[in-house]
């Protein structure tokens, strides 16, 4: 089926489902399908934390190849009874965010997405399988119609990740280049994200160095995704820890002012 | 009554609570006191986020009086379509994590606290109206064991946080100094902390710029709570938005490898 055509089959049936649950026998179950909001989420019992974040340090993989942390002491213990750093961080480094002025003139800054969307439903797209198969393989918009019809409408607010297996290799040269030294890993497909546009979604995440696959040639979803005031989160971890629907993410987006992105701290509750 | 009585006072008073309510009798609400823990805080319905973050550049005031934070173009958008920024940051700006690895040759770095102690049912010790009078007061043992009169036992692996109401202030040259320029904020007393420690507490907060307050000659509180193994926060916001009892705090902490603590972005949920 054409992206075109899966979007607006997606659109269509989310719509169809909507209408039938208006009818006044599924009364409840239309309140729990259209009104899904992220604290609703936080509602279910949780009984344990997920960490989404790596630790990272000076020899991180970063997508120049640069290190993107770098330490110094400040103050040090032995002449002071106490210590820290002056750090300098470059913003894409680590599990980090992506907020929409880091591919726009004057799109929102990090400091200024709305706190709402830190802490929303996580939906988990996997393409484990295919991405051992082919490292530069993408989620598509048919990879969205499938989950939601294995698992029910995108909730309201969602963070939608994809989960290539990608993280369990960050220590490996393997996590961002093929064996010829070129950009090699999943990312998310334009197909994908214009359906998520359409969605009431705050942002796609991927346990990978880019939003984009590895082979990209023009960030398509960079370029679109973020000017859309929409944000992402890359080199996410563990996800492997994790169910597909269910979990509650906890986004630590940092807040400098100005910030085009920067290191987070993101949790999982369920 | 002395601070070692307080203490003796309020440990005697949760273990005869406990020991009631493990009566056949009290089987449920024995449940509910002895085992509360951060996960079944949030599986109360949760509607709203709170940021306890402020946005912070380099005009946030620090301890030492020097910049926090300074900004530096590693990528520009007008040339490359893209932009980042090169940022150099002291551990300790804005709102931040002291991680015992800041007062301790050894301790626990930033990025080795369990991720369990970072979602926690938050307590708050309101010292307002006291800190209206005197800038440099603090919360003693016995704010602790009023808070628990008037609420119940602190809950299992909590995040204690005093309220001063200084977070409002924090454009103002009050936040920091009196109008001798001496330092004047409030800040937690050692007898709290030694009290805290006897209990399951993972974290205090406080919405100034130390742990201890402004006239501290010794930073007692850091110089004990810290290398005890616990992490305290520092200029947390908007806590006047929140119940004493009942939010849950999810505290984003960096995770840069052996760090002694940094910013962090820092939400609740009620």
């Amino acid at each position: 089926m054409c992206n075109h055509c899966v979007i607006e089959n997606v659109k269509q049936n989310m719509l169809s489902r909507r209408s039938l649950f208006k009818g006044a026998a599924f009364a409840g179950a239309a309140a729990m399908v259209a009104t899904t909001t992220p604290r609703e989420v936080l509602a279910q019992p949780a009984s344990k934390v997920f960490d989404l974040t790596h630790a990272y340090d000076s020899t991180f993989p970063t997508f120049d190849g640069n290190p993107g942390i770098e330490y110094e002491w400040a103050v040090e213990f032995a002449q002071n009874g106490y210590q820290l750093h002056k750090l300098t961080i470059f913003e894409h480094t680590g599990t980090h965010i992506d907020a929409p002025f880091h591919f726009s003139a004057d799109g929102t800054s990090v400091d200024q997405i709305e706190p709402e969307k830190l802490v929303a439903p996580l939906v988990i797209v996997d393409i484990t399988d295919r991405a051992r198969e082919e490292a530069n393989t993408a989620v598509e918009a048919a990879d969205i119609e499938a989950w939601i019809s294995a698992n029910g409408d995108i909730p309201t607010g969602a963070v939608v990740a994809l989960r290539s297996g990608w993280a369990t290799k960050v220590k490996e040269a393997s996590f961002r280049n093929d064996a010829e030294g070129n950009f090699a890993f999943p990312g998310f497909g334009k197909s994908a994200t214009d359906l998520l546009l359409t969605l009431d979604v705050a942002a796609i995440g991927v346990d990978t160095l880019s939003l984009d696959p590895g082979n990209s040639a023009d960030f398509a979803v960079h370029n679109s995704w973020l000017p859309a005031g929409r944000y992402g989160i890359e080199a996410l971890a563990n996800l492997e820890e994790l169910p597909v629907k269910g979990a509650t993410i906890m986004v630590g987006a940092p807040k400098h002012r100005g910030g085009t992105g920067g290191p987070a701290r993101v949790l999982a509750l369920i």
